[in-house]
């Protein structure tokens, strides 16, 4: 299971003012948290805050300053892209590119060149399907541009793009199916990867909805989640779904506390 | 969901020496008690400490007297269950016949005659099959014989046979597929349930892995459950599952408390 931490984004208060103020703490905090935790990958994300992708090469620096953890760049601005990726160790992740021919064109050929992974984007200029097939399309195209620039299907990410399950109750079990087939593309498989907390929109009980869909996306060919590591019920959901798929060694101790 | 209540059993010392008294206190205790957390049904089950049909239906009788909860009838012998099924009132569940000519000819026409629904385990002569399609040929091979019979669909409840996780984990993964497949037999599908303790046997963190497991196998078309309807972790996590699979309506106030 890749654990991809999202709490580096100033959408985060704390993260806004850290980047305002060029304050390393509250990044390095919330980097040293989640690799403790687990992480596979730290999200970063610059957002709104500045358009300078200097600020973007900041966070990363900082966050790479505390933790050997790989960096998901979490953009969609391809001049940001560039110059991030620079930034980063080898094993970086980049969050994200879509089927639309302009942005795909844009952001795969940067992870060809740099080996770094990638979040494809089941939706297009069109914005994002509705309904399976055309979600299976776009993921497809993405993956056949991946395939054409040389990369390892692996190192593509499909995201089916989660729905709130409140406002949108038919989407959830497209979603899930449409990972599934995400499977049937290449052997060995892409990964899937949910943008978890989505599902949760204006609910009440948001942990326990996350954890539930993430629990189901991996009954469905799931291998990721930009999700809230930190959360140990939901680390040790999905770390007993995958011993049920056994991609895992099961031994009574893979409980994390 | 289908929450079948697993507690009104001799396994359990309390029940057995209940039975051997004939104290109504204890089955009485527990069919409230389990109506209350919202079970469909109440398994009862007789076990080995006696072979008189009378004691099945001196228990089925006590569980009627305290609860309207529709009895599942658990007996592998059609003897017993010949005369229980007359003491239970309409509604009634039959746990459990097999793909085995003899057991599917004694326990079926018992089934159709009394217009109650049937448990079909998914094993034959030769035992609990290893593979998905040898589950997925006994679970047919049910199902038809209901049908031949003029039962409906969804009054057999498939069953794809748990097998305990830590000991047999490459099982798990086919219980979900055989799962999803004994939905393609007809539409309306069949009703598809788990005897859910199964797959924590034998391991320390057996309330987790029960409810990861059930709620993978929700995602996967399950219907019912065998399973101890007072954890409510495994109760709202079931219901949650069954939100996404969009089987409800969803509204904030679902979680049960």
């Amino acid at each position: 299971m890749n654990f991809i931490g999202e709490r580096i984004n100033t959408g985060f208060k704390d993260i806004k003012q850290a980047v305002m103020d060029k304050d390393p703490g509250p990044l390095q905090d919330w980097a040293k948290k989640q690799a403790a935790a687990g992480a596979t990958y730290l999200d970063v994300n610059l957002g709104a805050v500045s358009a300078d992708p200097a600020d973007m090469c900041w966070m990363i620096e900082t966050v790479q300053g505390a933790v050997e953890t790989a960096i998901c760049i979490d953009t969609n601005k391809p001049k940001i892209l560039a110059e991030a990726i620079k930034a980063c160790r080898p094993g970086m992740l980049i969050n994200s590119t879509t089927a639309a021919d302009e942005k795909l064109d844009a952001m795969m050929p940067i992870a060809a060149e740099h080996n770094a992974s990638i979040i494809g984007l089941s939706m297009d200029e069109a914005g994002t399907p509705k309904d399976v097939d055309k979600r299976v399309e776009n993921a497809g195209k993405i993956l056949a541009k991946a395939m054409e620039l040389g990369m390892e299907p692996q190192r593509v990410f499909l995201d089916p793009i989660v729905m709130p399950l409140k406002y949108m109750q038919d989407q959830s079990q497209r979603i899930l199916e449409a990972a599934r087939q995400f499977q049937l593309f290449s052997d060995p498989p892409p990964n899937v990867v949910l943008g978890l907390s989505n599902v949760s929109n204006g609910t009440t009980h948001k942990k326990l909805i996350n954890r539930i869909f993430l629990v189901m996306g991996i009954a469905n060919g799931v291998s990721a989640a930009i999700c809230d590591v930190m959360d140990m019920d939901l680390v040790n959901a999905a770390l007993t779904a995958e011993l049920v798929m056994n991609r895992e060694i099961f031994a009574d101790s893979y409980v994390r506390t």
